[in-house]
């Protein structure tokens, strides 16, 4: 049947597993295949050129496990290359800038919003012009902050370093006095913590992934795709490379044992 | 005639600059092809695998454009591919490890001395072997520090987050008194003052591409391949991904404009 096939995740790595912890949570009958392109990662610093190459090829290796529905946990691809893939795959694809732009627009009462990510996403700009398409009148500031990843990375979580970096790239927001923020790379939810003691409790930060998750069911609803029957779903995670390093970080995001972890190989071209 | 062949040099990313810098100063007459891997780096996490993979396509690529040394820039390359790439290939091939290890062993002189670098190099362990070939009674003390890379990136090199990530990361090593610290990363060069600072000027800071350039004079000299005549030399950078980030920062590291940048595909297999 067809609603019994897996929904696919592609990322550029292992951050896209805080997307799969919240499909877990929302959906968690369906099986998962997620593939993390950890031997060409990040995209986050890459052209908009190679970033689309990379991204076909992910969704290519996610059609040949027979997806039913391909989600794009990576911001920087869902940036640059969700129109592509939605206009020439035969599934449904979703990225993460939609649902995340339009759960932000509904949340916020001043109408000021915060947008964080990598220096591509940032740049691309895709999530004002998202948030712009639901509401106009808004005011969106826009801040790349690079170093959150390696942090994220390096484990330095709650750290008094982490806590300076944070004000150091985000004390400008502060005083713009958004109300809403929209954490937009795939690691940033690991930082809720030292984020919200930043900005204080009035501020509603947005995890784009859980948006998506909650997209990705009332699709599968909607096209009746949706297992319903209580089940255990099978998740199988793909590494383009094994790092003993990437199970560690990865299973750090996705809040439990990873299991197997198989090695990908990816068709080039 | 065979000398007046360019010397490769390739690295995962632009870091690789420092080491081409260093190389105009010492061997200012030759010609250098840059390889930089950008639509794959960093390699600093990836497996030992993968990344032999890599500096073989890496390789091939320089030897088309007909060179007569290969200089791997890239300590996590020269790390784990350097002994395959030397017995393989028809050129001489040296990387970065070696001479380093051997400028440290003959600078110390309390015998303690410190290595950084990604953790892939420092897992490797590549340079304390070589810093035992040539010295047993050593003290060597490795730390990989694995957020320098991404903070020489941002620009923050004389920033108090950087000291206090130098501080957080090289304690260890400045209360066990080394005396000679190797820098064992392409990207490290650029934190030299803020690394003096933090230890002192009694400590001496190596830089194995400065090195490495010293050891291409030896070989090159040796074997009759060196140009010796006055001439304007040329410089040709290749990136396999184009983002304008990588110019900027390149030309930090390059200390000097890298005029035309040229997009690079490499062969896959």
């Amino acid at each position: 049947m067809q609603k019994d096939r897996p929904i696919g995740v592609f990322d550029s790595g292992i951050g896209g597993l805080t997307v799969v912890k919240a499909l877990k949570e929302i959906l968690p009958y369906e099986d998962i295949v997620y593939l993390g392109d950890t031997a060409r990662l990040p995209y986050g610093t890459k052209s908009k050129e190679i970033i689309t190459k990379f991204a076909f090829q992910d969704a290519r290796f996610l059609l040949s496990r027979n997806v039913k529905l391909i989600i794009i946990a990576c911001h920087t691809a869902s940036s640059v290359a969700l129109y592509e893939l939605s206009r020439d795959l035969d599934v449904p694809v979703i990225g993460v800038i939609e649902p995340g732009a339009r759960a932000a627009v509904s949340l916020t009462k001043n109408n000021r919003i915060g947008v964080i990510g990598t220096p591509a996403t940032i740049q691309a700009g895709e999530y004002e012009k998202a948030i712009r398409k639901y509401k106009k009148n808004v005011e969106i500031i826009a801040k790349s902050t690079p170093l959150f990843v390696p942090l994220v990375e390096e484990g330095w979580v709650e750290h008094r370093i982490t806590e300076m970096v944070i004000k150091e790239y985000l004390q400008p927001l502060k005083e713009d006095r958004i109300d809403t923020l929209l954490l937009g790379c795939t690691h940033y939810p690991l930082l809720k913590k030292p984020l919200q003691k930043f900005f204080g409790d009035k501020t509603i930060l947005v995890d784009p992934g859980y948006q998506t998750a909650l997209e990705a069911k009332n699709l599968l609803f909607k096209e009746k795709l949706i297992r319903e029957e209580k089940r255990i779903s099978l998740h199988r995670f793909y590494l383009t490379d094994l790092s003993p390093n990437f199970k560690k970080i990865g299973e750090s995001f996705l809040g439990e044992p990873m299991g197997d972890v198989i090695r990908a190989s990816l068709q080039e071209e």
